[in-house]
This record gives C-alpha cells, structure tokens and sequence, in this order.
C-alpha cells in the first residue's frame, strides 16, 4: 500500500516552493533550497519502491492466473480398439483394466494407451465418461466400474438376451497429484468394439485446486 | 491513463536546467530554481495519482479474476444408496425426488444428500449427468427427468422385460444463482443401487456468468 | 524490468544534498544545483517510462485473460422435436443428420437448431453428450454416430426387440475454430422424442486453446 504521508510532503513541498518563489523581497537560504531537493528526491525513491513492490505482487498474481490457465489443458478420448475388425472381449478369469487403444484425443497426455491408466497431472475436480457395449448374450452382461487408483468408485452395467446392449456413464472426482483413474471390466463382462467404437473412456480436468 | 503533457513538461524541465547550468556568465534567479522545484514537484504528485489510478484498476480487475477461478469450484457425485445390500425403489403411486446418500465427491457443498437438491450458488452454465439401473421387469422400466426447479428438463428412460437395463444422460443448463436441480424417478420407473452404484447423480459448474 | 541504476542515481543525490545542505561555510555553485536537479528530474522521467511499459504489459495480460474468460462461455442442449406428440424417425434410406429442434440452452449461438451443427467458435477442447431412445423394434437398433467434420468419431448403438431402448455417450474432442460437430443417425437407426425429451444433444467449451 502506497504511504499517504508521502503524498502530504509533497503537497506541502509545493507550497513550500511556491510560497518563495514570490516573495522577490527577501532571497531563499541555500539550505531551504537543499532541503527541498532532498524532500522530493527521498519522495522519488520512495514512489520508486512502492511501485516496484505493487508491481511484483501483481505480477505474481497475473502470472499463477496464467499457470492456472495452463494447467487447466487436460483432457482425453479413447476407444478400445485400434484396428477397425470387430472382437468382444471377456468373459475373463479376473476383472481386467481395459487399454483403450485408439486414441481420439489426449491433451495434456496424462492418458497412457500403453497401460490404459489416466494419472492426474494437478489436484483437482476431473469428469469422467466411460461406456462398454457388447452383443447380447443369455449368460453375460456388459459393464465395469471406473477405478480411483484401487478403488471402485461407480459401475456401468447392462444385461441383454440378444440385440445388443451398451451402457454408460459420467462421475466428477476429487483426485490428487498422481491419482490413476481406470476402467476395469468386470470379470462376467463383456466388451465389443469395432470400427464404430463402441467401447469408449473420457476425461478432463474440471478445475485445479 | 497518464497524460502525456506531464512527460512533455519533463523535457522541457530537464532542456531548461542543462541549459541553464551551462550559461556561467549569467548566474540565474532563484525564482527560476524554484519554478523548476514547482514543476518537478507537481510532475512527482501527478505521477504518484496516476499510479494509484492505474494500480487500483488493475488490482480490482486481478481480484475479479481471482474471484471468478474461486467460485467455479462446484462439483459433486453421488449415489442413491449409502448402504452396501441392493434394494430396488419403485414403482411408488407418484413421481419421486431421488435422495442420493452415497456422496462420492461435494466440492462447494452444492448438493444436499439429506433432500437430493443441487443449488446452484452462481449464475452460470452447468453439466449435469444423471443414471439409473434396474433388474428387467415385465410391467416397469427404469427411468428420471432431470428436474431445473419444476420444469421436466429431459427424460433418461429405458425398459426391458428381463437382464439389467440402464439409461443415462448428459446435459448442459443455463442456471441463475439459486436455481435447484434434482433427478424425479417416474411413478412407474425402478431404480436399483446396491455398492456397485448403479443409479447416480453428478454435476459441476462449466463458467459462471 | 526497472533499472536498478536508475534507484542508485538517486541515493547518491539524496547523499549529494544532504551533505551540501549542512556545510554552510562554503556556498554550493549554482551549477551543483543545476545537475542535482537535472538528475532528479531525469529519474523522473525515467521512473515514468518504466511505469507506463510494465503497466502496459500487465493491462495487455490481464485484458488477455479476461477474453478467454469470456470465449470460455459456449454451451448447448438441445433435443430432436420441438412438438410434444411423439414421433419416431428412421429407418431412413441413407444416415441423416439429426436436427434438434427443440433447444434448452445455447450460450454463445454456436448451435444451430436450422441445421442441427454446432460450430466451434474458437480452437479449445470441448465435451460432447448425444442419447438416441426409442421403442425396441426387432429389425432396428437405436444410434448414432457423433461426428466431427465428415469424421465418424464414435457411435453409440442400442438394439432391443421390445420395450424401450436408450443409448447414451460422452466424448471430449480438441477441435479447430470452425470445426463442426453434429449427430448422424444410422441408416438403419431409430429415434424417438416426445414431451419427455428422449433423443438429446448437449455440448460445451472445457478450455479454450
């Protein structure tokens, strides 16, 4: 905050010099002419810093709104499978993390095709959209539950005779630095996909925190 | 915005005294000394006004901003049961506000597990997901509008005799500050939860307004 | 960056006057008064300068910021009929792109309920939500493809024998300014819309880029 007594001396340097300037009569003193010199140059210094101390604090405020701004660049979209054949998979012996192998978008590439897992890059409030689809079958659904690292936050799941059966959902998450969200396949379930692509898993980054 | 005849005043200032200290013969009066005092000193308090001018809009348009990055942390998640055993709720001889219990994710504190009620604190554009899940029944489906204060805004519907059925939706809703959102499940529709969360509700604010 | 040059001048003739200003055996020569003025008055006008160019640099980012605070503001929900009788469409000789008629949100126009596209008004990632609903038929299936200029992103597919079927998907895309997205209905695929707003499409801006 800029110091309103420095303003106050500077108003009253300004009568100072006028109020001498007119009377012709009697001439200044030298040291009334060096102490007014010096009032103005201490209030120059003085001015000096308190704009550099605003402008650095301003500064740092412009700059982590403009952090924020990047950081904010985080979102994905990926389907299961790169080639365009069709191939159900599942049923398994295990629930399994499906690798969505096509990747459709991956700013910020914080999903990784390789190991199917999305690793939040910041804290924040991230959406996720997740969807399994798969043929009808008399003894399997389709489905699976998204994953915040080991834990299963929701499940996307539907049961069919025949036709064919999709199911899917969104959530908003809390997650940490370094969280890993996935989408595991239940282990009674199935998943198609094709050159359609069926089977799909997005995300992005809501707001940092 | 600084005037720029305050810098024009300067260089006439400092053209005045670098000729003035240059011209030995004839030594100046002190009223000149002081003119140039006078000038100086008024250069310095415009200067230290326009500053604090410029400063007191940049800051108020940084804390705005500041604010703005603030109040868009709204998120939740939730689903309808808080307890592990599956139930199934419905049908029931009228419409029926879902109370989602099991709340995954309330930044903001938008939501109420105690009514079911997101409201929304600012003006702005929200996403909203909303999903329900139930066992195939030969006379019912499974199914929720979402509900913006008592307009039906979109219908999330699906019916199967046997297996397990599920629908979901996502929609995106202008809300002024207070405006509330629920998910109605229709007098004839079933929801089903149980710890998988089948039936679930999220939403975040996308930009305030 | 302001010259840490600029702030020694200045402390040497603070040093210069305070010193002259006490040694009043021997009068200081005019043009000592001259160049302590000179030198002030130069500082000025230089901590001027450095004033108005960090200034202009910190309006230019805050002015920056503020814009992408408002390009942010695009967002859209919208579902096929604008009637409340119900109506189903398709099977259709050729895959027909769904114009959603009836429009619930459309922040920013960049939907068009003429054409059925919606426009990216500026390079970003945006997030992307279609349903298609109707009752289950046993030559036909319920779907969609979401499409990005003339490519087919990812489809959403539902086929039921009876009852009612519904299929729902959500996707992020980086898309270009002037890049379209809209909803393709399958050759063979049915929607149905109502009062209750079954068939939807909604979208929104995440970050712009």
């Amino acid at each position: 905050m800029m110091k309103t007594s420095g303003s106050f001396t500077l108003l009253l340097l300004l009568g100072f010099v006028s109020a001498n300037e007119t009377s012709e009569s009697k001439p200044p003193s030298p040291p009334d002419l060096y102490a007014a010199l010096r009032d103005l140059t201490a209030s120059l210094v003085q001015l000096k810093a308190d704009v550099a101390t605003e402008r650095d604090q301003l500064r740092a405020e412009v700059d982590q709104l403009n952090q924020q701004q990047q950081v904010q660049q985080v979102a994905f979209s990926a389907s299961l499978l790169a080639e365009s054949r069709g191939s159900t998979l599942g049923p398994l012996p295990t629930a399994m993390t499906l690798i969505f192998k096509n990747v459709q978008t991956n700013i910020g590439n914080a999903y990784s095709s390789t190991t199917g897992l999305f690793t939040a890059p910041v804290k924040g409030a991230y959406h996720f959209d997740w969807t399994t689809g798969a043929y009808g079958d008399h003894s399997h659904g389709s489905g699976a539950w998204l994953l915040k690292n080991s834990q299963k936050v929701f499940m996307a799941f539907e049961d069919q005779k025949d036709g064919f059966m999709t199911t899917s959902k969104g959530v908003t998450l809390l997650l940490e630095a370094g969280d890993v969200v996935s989408v595991l396949l239940l282990a009674s379930g199935l998943a198609f996909d094709d050159y359609n692509h069926h089977t799909t898993f997005s995300g992005h980054l809501v707001f940092p925190m």
